[in-house]
């Protein structure tokens, strides 16, 4: 059984996720961070960061922080979802952790939270968001996958691209990429591990 | 022989000062990022990211992007500086990787190369910037290293801080931090790396 601390955000849905897909029992714990219950000291002792998600393993005891921390272990510790290379997959996993989240958390933070109130900045994170989504697409053109077969680093990626929304996305220029998100928009595990911790809006559909 | 393209930036240093603490042979090959080098068609196949720093590890064949996967790749491949304990070393390497890096990343974009551009992106970061140092700065605080021993999480790391004149730190709030810096900067291998592909100015110490 693996305890998982989380709430509708896609660095969070990237864990239930992953826990539907690798089959595993677990209980979701709501950290409602619009209330600040990350700082919670209880919920500080696994995640020094203050972060969501966080999990604790009971089958090994193990805590875990951080999101692809966590999905590390879950691929090495149950053995599956590490791709058709495990460096490759590693890859586009960094890519996703030092480059795509947090570039598109500051697209969310400027363009959809604080519309306008630093301008400059809400260009940035717009040309950005549009730079990512074309090194992803030109990726996926010849592979269904990131790394070949459906792996972490998909389940790493896609609740980010589920946020396109408050990206100032043109679906238009990225069609390989638009063909990734509907195909696991699909898989049962996903729509599954969507909604937890609390059931939100329905997946979000390009047209 | 590892093929290594770099620049004096916090994420190419991860992997210069990586290549000599693993005391593993290698070529650097300067790809100037104010020229932009990064977009050469040559380059590009190697990290389609665009980013520094890539290697090819002529021993294997692997070439490799993302200073993360980089990271992780030479501490399995040549079985060293995996910490006392794998998933806490992989944790705080995550941390780097997904908030230590980007966030102060932005914090070098607004407060050291645009400041005052958009003012309510300059106090975002410095005060994100602290955060992120509290953070370390308490996991330091009866821990040598971050994962125990020292370890790719502290070589993933220590590049980052080593900017803390583009942060607007105030070194006397983190003495565990700065005992961990200036330790780390001592080291033989460390000052070697630094100064890969091309000398910049020395390695700064805090007063």
């Amino acid at each position: 059984m693996i305890e998982l601390y989380t709430w509708p955000t896609p660095n969070g849905r990237k864990i239930s996720i992953a826990l539907e897909e690798f089959e595993l029992e677990y209980n979701p714990h709501a950290i409602n961070i619009g209330k600040d219950e990350q700082y919670d000291p209880a919920f500080l002792k696994i995640s020094p960061n203050n972060k969501i998600p966080a999990i604790i393993d009971k089958a090994t005891g193990r805590s875990m922080m951080e999101s692809g921390a966590i999905l590390l272990y879950l691929a090495e510790t149950y053995d599956k979802f590490m791709g058709d290379d495990r460096y490759e997959t590693l890859e586009w996993l960094m890519f996703q952790m030092g480059g795509l989240g947090p570039m598109l958390g500051q697209a969310h933070h400027f363009l959809h939270y604080n519309p306008g109130k630093a301008p400059y900045a809400d260009e940035r994170y717009r040309a950005e968001a549009r730079r990512l989504y074309g090194v992803l697409n030109k990726r996926l053109s010849d592979k269904e996958y990131l790394s070949g077969s459906y792996s972490i680093a998909d389940m790493a990626t896609w609740p980010w691209i589920s946020r396109y929304e408050w990206q100032d996305i043109d679906w238009q220029d990225y069609p390989s990429l638009k063909e990734w998100y509907v195909k696991i928009a699909q898989r049962a595990p996903v729509q599954r591990g969507y909604k937890v911790p609390i059931e939100m809006n329905a997946i979000p559909m390009p047209d």
